[in-house]
This record gives C-alpha cells, sequence and structure tokens, in this order.
C-alpha cells in the first residue's frame, strides 16, 4: 500500500464574511479577514490518493490526478474570487477550513470518473493558506 | 559596506484592469488577471538596505527598518485590495511592477524619518509574487 | 473533523550534557553537541490540533492558539539558553526530543484556559531542528 | 512514543520502460519518463523511526541511522543511473515507488544490525521525486 | 528600470566526462560525476530580464518569455540525457556551467523574436543544479 | 566570466553584548539578543566565487572550495558559542554583520592556499541568520 501526494498551486481572493451575523460580529470572528474588499492568497493544495502498486509500477496515475484536479480546483478557483466566482461559496463562508472541505467534496464526487477501478481511493486535502496555516481533511470525513 | 536583507510577507487582493482600454484590449493584456473579481496572492516583500557597521557591529537597525515597513507598507496593504483599498493604485494598475515601485517610493520618501544619518540607505525593493515571479526595483531609479 | 497546524519559529541555544554521566560518556553520546559552551538553532514548531467545524468556518480559533503558543513556548524559550534559562531543563538534557515533550505538556496543561470547550483538542507537536532533522510527539502519548 | 525524521538527498538517473511491454505500450504509459537515454532527480528521502525516549534523551541514535543510510541508499543509488547500476532494478522499473520500497526493503532488512534493541523501530519511508510529488511507505506493509 | 525574474525546473541526466582525456584524469576530475551511466538532477532555471515598464505596468511580457523557454530549453532539455540527448553537449562537457552558458546563448539569439522592441533585456541566467550549488551568468558575458 | 555559490550551514549560539558599555546601554542597543545567557542559529552561509570556465567546464573547484570553508568555517565554528569559543570574538561583538566580516576575512586570507592560479576569486558571503534576516558582504570591501 502506498500514499502518494501532488502538490498543486492556485491564487485566488476571499472574504471572510458571514451574511448572518452583523458587521460587529463579523469583524469581532474574522479581524482583518472581514475587511470589506477581500484579500488573497497563493494556496498550495496537497491531493494524496493511496493503493497498491500496478503492474507498470505506479499507485496512481499522475496524469488522470492533474486532469482531474485542473477542471475542479484551478479552473473554476485559480484567479478568481472565491465569494463571488464559485457558487459553493454563496452561502458559505470561504475560510480554508471550508475550502478544503469544497475541494475534498469536489474530489470524491468526480473520482469515480477519473479512477474507475477500486484503487487508489482519496485520502485526504491539505491546503496551505500561508506558509504558516496549514488546513488538512480526510476524504472519508466528507459526506 | 554592508547589504543587510530583511523579509516581509502579506497576503493582498488585486485585479489588473486599466480603465482607459476596453475590456477586450484589458483581457488580451492581463489574460486571467483580469478576471472582474480579481484574485490575490501572499506577497514576499524583501527590503535591502547598504551602509558601513556602527560601533555595535551593526549596519541597520532592525527596528526601525521594521516600524518603517509596517506603517508604510504592511498595515495599509495588508489583508487588503489593493485596486480598491490603497489610494495609489486608483488610477495605476496594480501589477507587482507598480505595487514594487510604489512600496519603494514610500519608504524612500519616509527613509530619513526613520534613518536620519547619513547611512544606510535604502537600496532595493524585491517582491515575489509568487514562488516563481520576482520583480525588483533599485531605489536610486525611482523618483 | 479538521486537523489545524500553525507554523511558529525560536531561536534558543543549549547544550546536550548529563550531570549524572562523566564527561567522557557524554562527550560519546552527544558529539559535538556537548561542547562546553553550546550552540543553537533556529527551532521551527509545529502545533497541531483537530476538531470539527464550528458555525463560522473554522475549527481553531487561531488567535488563542497563538496567544497561548506566545505565552507557553516563545516568550520563556525564545532568545534563551534552555539549559541556563528554563527551569524545566535542570534536570533534563534539552535534546529536541525533550524540548517537544516540553511544549506539548505545556499546552496540554494550560489547553482548557485557551479552549474551554470540548473542541479543539491539542493533536501533536512538532519540532524541525534542523532542515533536516524533525521530531514529534502525539498530546495523548504525554502525561 | 516518538517519532524522528532525518532528511537525505541523492542525486540519480533513470529510464521508466518495462521490457516486457512494447515500445508503444511503455511511451503510452510512461509519457516523457520513457525517452530512451533516461532523465534524473535530486531525490530527497525522509527516514522516519520511532520509539520511546531513552535515558540519554534520544529516540533514535542518529549516528547509527546515518551509517546505514549511507551504507544502504546514499552510496549504492547517489550518482548512479538506477537502471545500469543497481541490481535491483534490473527487473524491475524504477519508478519512484518501485525506489521507495527498495529503501524501506533495504533499511528494513538492516535494521537490527544498526538498532539491535527493541527500539526504535523503522516507520516508513518518503521519497520527493520534485517538489511536487511525493511517495511514501509504510515499513510494516513491506515485506 | 526593472528587473523580472521567472523561475522554470526540468529534470534531466548527464555525465561529466571529458572525450579528450583519459579515463583516470576524468575521475580525478570530475569524481561520482563521471560515474559511465550518469546521473541527474531537478534543475531550477532562473531567467532575469529587465526594461523599463510599458503603459500596462508590466516590464517584461511573462507569455513570451514563457515561450521562449519553453522552446528553447525545457522542452530539449527537459526529461532528457544531455551528453545523448542535446546536440550542443556532444563535444562540451555538460557541466551546469556549460549548461547556463547554452541556456544563455539560445535565449539571446532567440531573444528579438520574442521580443522585437528595443526592451526588455536578457539580463542573467541562473541555475541551481542542487540546494546547495547555484550557477549565474550575465547575458552580455556570453557571445 | 561566472559566478558560483556554495551553500553551507552550522549551528552556533551567540550573545549579542559589547564589554566597553553599559548593562542598560546593551540592552537598549541589543533586546533580547542581549540577554545573559545568550541564543542560537542555524546559520546559512553562501561563498560566491568568480572566474573563467576552464578546459574542464568549471570555474571553481568545488571540492577545494569545501575543503577551505570546512576548515576556516565550519569546524571553528559549527557547533560552537561564537563569544566563548572563536578567539576572533573576544572583542568584538558577534552580530551576523560581523560573523560575515570574520568568514569573508578568513576566506580571502587563506584563498591563495586554496586557489593558486589567478581564478577563481572570491566574490561575496552571504549569511542568512534566519529565514527573514540576511547579510552580505562583498570581497573587495574587506581588507
Amino acid at each position: 500500500m502506498f500514499r502518494v501526494t501532488r502538490r498543486y498551486r492556485f491564487a485566488a481572493s476571499h472574504r471572510l464574511h458571514c451574511a448572518q451575523l452583523s458587521d460587529e460580529r463579523n469583524q469581532q470572528l474574522y479581524g482583518k479577514c472581514n475587511n470589506p474588499y477581500g484579500h488573497g492568497h497563493n494556496y498550495e493544495v496537497e491531493v494524496s490518493a493511496w493503493g497498491p502498486l500496478n503492474a507498470s509500477g505506479r499507485a496512481v496515475d499522475a496524469e488522470r490526478l492533474d486532469e482531474l484536479v485542473n477542471r475542479q480546483v484551478l479552473e473554476p478557483f485559480g484567479h478568481r474570487n472565491l465569494n463571488a466566482d464559485v457558487k459553493s461559496f454563496e452561502h458559505v463562508v470561504p475560510t480554508s477550513e471550508n475550502l478544503a472541505v469544497e475541494i475534498c467534496r469536489r474530489l470524491k464526487e468526480n473520482w469515480s470518473g477519473a479512477f474507475p477501478g477500486e484503487w487508489p481511493k482519496l485520502d485526504r486535502v491539505r491546503i496551505a493558506e500561508t506558509a504558516r496555516n496549514i488546513f488538512e481533511v480526510k476524504a472519508h470525513e466528507i459526506e
């Protein structure tokens, strides 16, 4: 059994703001991340999958994984404003936690299209928002 | 003579768009960076200064430099949208080149307040927009 | 369930020396790390906690974690000599393993002051002594 | 219980090619990695071991681990062509997955010579082929 | 005046060997880098250009630079054996110094095709063979 | 003409304190770096030399440079307390600026023993005290 991880990068902007809460409460909860016009990051996303080695000595077909991540993550999120451009964040605050959940959910939902066999399985998604903040969710924790 | 460099980081968002040009021309010039709702980066800024060693074995007072960079750069730009929040980019496209010029100009204008003596002098400002793109301007090139 | 990791840095010095052992034995055990006047490192500390997402889309309140780590780790250890300045290492050799145990113990003991609810829980502490040496302990392994 | 990780680096070349398959199939499977004269990488290898702290406050004797990794990995693989110079890859395609298996197998087979006691145990081997591709195998998964 | 740097990566293999010299002399000169079947690296190439800012706030058109570097460097060198696959190294030892010269020469020769105006100019090429070895040549030093 | 840079690392401790000054003045000048028992760093040292390519396609003999840096820098400074163990800092405060001067002076004084010909010449010494602080001196500035 093998774990393979690939790293991807995209740049996006976001604002942490919850429409149901007052401006004061939002400011208190999210601080500078609540500034009205938003800010942004170079997100680094690690996608890990695991499985046995196949006959050609590989555990994960990197080309298929790249194609899946490009279509589901890098194209819809890259160079975008997460609040304004991504429908999933219309009613969900785009914290890095929610972003990791959303990325993991998209990969999980479309996994069998890219990897039709029993293996590899999606293991986890990890996002570094900055070099100091890392957010990680296991695929089996996501419904 | 010594060159001392300190690295700072801030997260901000921007949109590359020139109001005087048509939408098509903007799209052609700036590509994905012209997306209407903007995107963002973790900017890494290197500020270099140079001078002789003083009696305490230092070339640059790091505390003063930090105070200057905080006041002129990190506070006004950090967790902000450069187009909407920073007056200097009202009529100037916030490319990383223009951002470097603006940072360098601010430090140069306020340098003598922080460092009243002949030394150290501001040498250059260098911005890494992502790990792959680096922009660098010499202080003496800025008027 | 989410795992959130934050990275912190501090510079400190130490000497690996065990008072109960002979000088020869100390030299044999710790080599250059036993040099009488000590040496130092830029320690990088990763603190990981885990828990469910709350209503504001966060798993760990970063401000509270920073405040806890500042008070318990960065202030008492940063710019210090671990052997001479930190009481915990009066009779304990400040290897990076023992340093990780001590940091983990301090965070665990003071965790409920910072995070009074059921979640998040402290998961693990990881120390990079240099870019080549990493030491990791799980909070539940520490009494 | 402690986990200690040490990072090692070596430069080697390889070609992904399976003698039992046709040239077309090899090209399809391995793409540019099948180019006839091979290519190379700066491999970064992380070896993790775990165990309790001994009386001198250490979990793993770094000198012994270095000696083992030097003899079993860095000397036979460093500055070598994996296909032509390493007998283990005579009939096994040197993908990074197979390379990780081979490194893990060598360390496991020779572990008790270097660490004769019950502890530490080899935990896992992790290889970064490039900054974007990471391959990881647990020692207990290897026979 | 601005300096813009972009970073590129490619993996290749090489052998340091000079056909005019004896095997003993080659071994003495190049050590492990002379091993008969070669070895490889993940080369990191920095290309720096400089020039004034144009009306759209840019000093270098990144798309054109990428296209030039892809065509002249990444495609012919990436996933290749420099000795066997690149004609320029038929009679020239592919040390990283010579590799930097060759890359710089190719960019310089084809520069005016990509950048027909007076600006930007190619400034320098810098290659990191490993994280510890950096080789740098100025464009004006190359004929 | 070529510039070649090699990176070295060593861990050491130091205290910033000037015996001629009062304790208050020392505290004011050096802040936490004046703490009585010292602290430490993982210093990263870059040594750059330049020269023409020789017949074997190299600008600097890496083995000789390593031997010189080992003997003059890594052995006397590594795992040492700079104030107590290095005679050069008996009356000189071991700021990173003075450390860079001292390293550059040692390399310059012993350069012709390692490199007896006209080339390569020592260009500069650069020290990263932490990832955020870089100190750089040109060899020709040192007497």
